[in-house]
């Protein structure tokens, strides 16, 4: 990721919260199952929640090689990327102060499809392991029909800005007296337990034992 | 909302996961506090997370009157909303069939300013009211200066696509017997514990007490 922000990248509002840093780029996209996608073709504008993930400097998604959206992409469209967590709504003493504490990142570029058995196996399994480690191994793998019925698709994060807020509200210096509460209402994303399929037999990986 | 999807909106992958009726529209929309937004400017497309909140047919945002975004959408562009809840990870006995729990809209439309003193207090007092019902009588309401340095705008909940899916994995027939784990590992959106900004001798609204 570029150091410096692009003319459409950099941030103008609150600009102090601001990061163009690749540490935080990839902390919001290694925390994120979903990215928002925006692409237009000839209907117009579209924004599709799409599952993603990262390895090194490159942004991935995978879909169905029968969709309308992947050859789309596939064929360089430029597209825009957001990612976003929220963390809490934060509760100032006047309304005009009120905000949220969130982490965001926005991604500017076009994919490229990977191409070649070898890097599309390994860009899959890299997504699987995302989303649970070790599991790649102990499942039936894509057989040549499904393999070639997905399209595996990336990104450089070469043009990017995040924006985060975290802590309490910031008042006015006249509001600090108010008898009103004020503060943080978190909010987090959180595990739940695990719901077996089947007989649940089966050994229970790792993976699933941690999970909640 | 419309019955019948448009062309754009018209769901095609996994169609049976597609839902059309306003009733699971407003539900993904008010679990929501933020939507993602696409639209288009003189430098390409963009994708911004924003906060939203929904009365009646209408999506509601709000931002700087200074900034460009309010000004190019209050112009009427083109825009792309999208809203997605992940409610789990579905693993499957197959890499192929993995898959995810979640609830999505997608939204199409152009924005309208909200005009006039009477309907922008209304538009944000609902906004208030959804991220903290009463507070409104607590705090200090915005003065002429704040007021008039916000823009609030909506758009018509007039064409749009649900898509959602619940529950387990679907696995080919021949998978059934595989000695691995399948099942869903749940994720949800929880609040955590207030955090009192200040000495903290106010009184705790209910909306508060009842948060974590």
């Amino acid at each position: 990721m570029k150091q410096a922000p692009s003319d459409r990248s950099r941030i103008r509002r609150v600009a102090e919260n601001a990061r163009y840093d690749s540490a935080t780029l990839h902390a919001i996209i290694d925390a994120a199952y979903l990215c928002h996608l925006a692409f237009a073709d000839d209907k117009g504008l579209h924004s599709i929640p799409m599952a993603c993930w990262r390895t090194g400097e490159h942004l991935y998604i995978h879909g169905s090689n029968g969709g309308r959206l992947m050859k789309q992409l596939a064929g360089g469209a430029a597209v825009c990327i957001s990612i976003c967590h929220l963390d809490g709504l934060v509760l100032a003493r006047s309304a005009f102060n009120h905000s949220m504490n969130y982490r965001s990142a926005v991604i500017y570029g076009r994919f490229e499809k990977v191409e070649g058995e070898t890097d599309k196996r390994a860009a899959l399994a890299a997504f699987m392991d995302k989303l649970a480690p070790g599991r790649q191994a102990e499942i039936r793998p894509g057989n040549e029909r499904e393999f070639a019925a997905t399209t595996v698709l990336r990104m450089a994060l070469a043009e990017a800005a995040c924006k985060t807020r975290s802590g309490g509200p910031v008042d006015d210096e006249e509001d600090l007296g108010l008898a009103v509460w004020a503060g943080v209402l978190p909010l987090a994303q959180v595990h739940g337990q695990p719901q077996a399929d089947g007989d649940g037999y089966q050994a229970v990986p790792a993976y699933v034992r941690g999970w909640a």
